[in-house]
């Protein structure tokens, strides 16, 4: 076996467990479930459908960040921590599409929009889409009480005052609060310093997404493996910047990206009027009216396909796109020149290369 | 010291632990969040709001089932479950306002309507009120992750495969699940089988409160202090009429209570479309046009002074809110029952005695 073949098929192995235990956890959630009411059945579904599939991108930084530090391949432990950390980003992602307003999530119907759309075949009163939001919000809740539930099987190796439980309160809090910023953004961009702009959207950047997806779920694994601190400092060095990378590479396809391959339509995060750094370069770049026509665009729900491809020329012909993109390098560069420093065995190396690579090349 | 003095002290002690406890934990959260950026106050503070006074009662719960159970009194074990219940009590209702879009809580706004007058009085840019929905929603979310990170620092008796953890867990599905079903019987309920309605509103009542408020908590403090099973029975014969009368009480008081009492507008169950047991027996009941009328106001977002006044006299006139008191004395006499049976020490037993009168014979 070649070490691409081991590395694919240890890789397998692992996300197989994570989706077999994730299984068998929701299989003892349901039967609870269903001896309180057959109706609540609903609730359960949703979970199951959104932690089917997807890329693990978090389980699998947490795996590779455990075999980093010395853990073996496919133990229990690091098993649980990813189906905890599948489990907490779908519950993240039922309550992000609801504050997004988001109808689709993975081609799909997101949570909020499967109730409405119960609700509305089923021929039940009053308002469809109230309550679709109201249902996702319990969704959502059922779900981030599930991932912990899975933490806490972990064990001694995740109790309290270990440093992986650290970590795990931490990533949850730090993400939290970057979606607080995030919104904020939204709501206060339009009147606060414009110049601080960029600056803040990097911030939000680093709360929301870069600890959140990838410095905390590859800490936390080698946290459980007993890392040091001068390793997690050395992960830290890698995974923040590709996080970063990661981040803007999906600010980037949330205007420019092909909604086959992202799943989402078009423009979007302008109609959202989300404050990214590539929309706030292209506010700082542009021409006073072209600047102006961005920020009075932004947020809108109506915002049509030219109002869309207008803004996509500002923000190519002002240079924000090159400018965004050059960030992007950057980061992917400070991110790789760490990687080759870590001193780890080849096996988890090339894996987190392959992790990191995937992340920033991706179109979706 | 008379006994009485004794409880009293006992009961202060403890709930000056607890509300010192979370002092201390919002005090090290905010910290984190102040690193992150000063933009994240009003979370920490919408949280800090919540949980300062308070009834606590599910803390008390904790307390007595654990003191009950052979528990030393003011032990940190349960100090800190009391602390992880009041955390998820006011992660519970950020959400449940949001899900019944209350604007009022304890007399002061609710959270979602906190952060919307933050919105209006900075001047922000779009929607006042979609911001505060959304800010809420993390809130809530930051909020469930301090009660579980909260929990777990109890340690060993809490640890995952515990007695204690097992009820946890299942008190935070079950409650989810019971406000699912009652979210449901709003809008479903109108076209659902009738005859079925006043079961249905039992068994909310059941999931949504009476286990959540009183069951789970007294027997999670039993289980912490290594209550056997045939204790937890007993305590669930005593807790669980108790917690469904507790609820009837309330939802009797969301239609007849005083305003100035609850410190929420009358007739906002109504408005809510609420279908507790209470209109369900009205409904019932009272004659084809009045029990249509009933149907058809509940959940209207504009029902007047008028038309609530005409529900409350029909409620009484068809003998539905007679019916209720007389559940309600049915639950209340078969909780006190089961209560003068538990082998408790005196202190303990006139402890939860007092509890329970206090929330079967409350006004708000």
């Amino acid at each position: 076996m070649t070490p691409f073949q081991q590395l694919r098929e240890e890789q397998e192995l692992f996300i197989g467990g994570v989706a077999g235990q994730l299984y068998g956890f929701l299989a003892g959630q349901e039967a609870i479930m269903a001896g309180i009411s057959p109706d609540v059945a609903p609730l359960m579904g949703s979970i199951s459908n959104l932690v089917t599939g997807g890329k693990r991108l978090r389980a699998l930084m947490c795996y590779w960040g455990w075999r980093g530090a010395g853990g073996s391949a496919g133990h229990a432990d690091v098993v649980t921590a990813g189906c905890a950390l599948e489990l907490f980003q779908a519950a993240a992602l039922i309550h992000d599409d609801i504050i997004d307003r988001s109808d689709t999530r993975r081609g799909g119907p997101s949570v909020h929009r499967r109730f409405s759309l119960l609700h509305e075949s089923e021929g039940w009163a009053l308002d469809s889409e109230r309550f679709g939001h109201a249902a996702a919000i319990l969704t959502g809740d059922l779900c981030l009480s599930f991932s912990e539930e899975s933490f806490t099987q972990i064990g001694s190796r995740a109790a309290s005052g270990t440093e992986a439980r650290r970590i795990f309160n931490l990533m949850r809090a730090e993400v939290m609060a970057g979606q607080y910023l995030d919104i904020l953004e939204e709501v206060a961009g339009p009147v606060r310093d414009r110049a601080g702009a960029v600056q803040r959207a990097k911030s939000i950047i680093r709360y929301k997404s870069a600890k959140y997806s990838m410095e905390h779920p590859l800490a936390l694994g080698g946290a459980l493996a007993g890392a040091d601190e001068e390793l997690l400092r050395n992960y830290s060095a890698f995974s923040l910047p590709l996080g970063e990378a990661f981040q803007m590479r999906d600010d980037v396809l949330g205007v420019f990206g092909d909604p086959d391959t992202t799943g989402k339509p078009a423009g979007d995060d302008l109609r959202e009027g989300k404050r990214t750094v590539l929309v706030n370069l292209a506010i700082e770049k542009a021409p006073a009216p072209e600047s102006e026509y961005i920020d009075r665009m932004l947020g809108r729900q109506d915002l049509g396909e030219a109002e869309v491809a207008e803004i996509r020329r500002i923000i190519v012909e002002c240079g924000a796109l090159e400018a965004a993109e050059s960030l992007i390098d950057g980061l992917s560069d400070t991110a790789f020149e760490a990687l080759e420093r870590l001193p780890l065995d080849e096996l988890p190396l090339t894996a987190l290369r392959q992790l990191a690579e995937a992340a920033i090349s991706r179109a979706a």
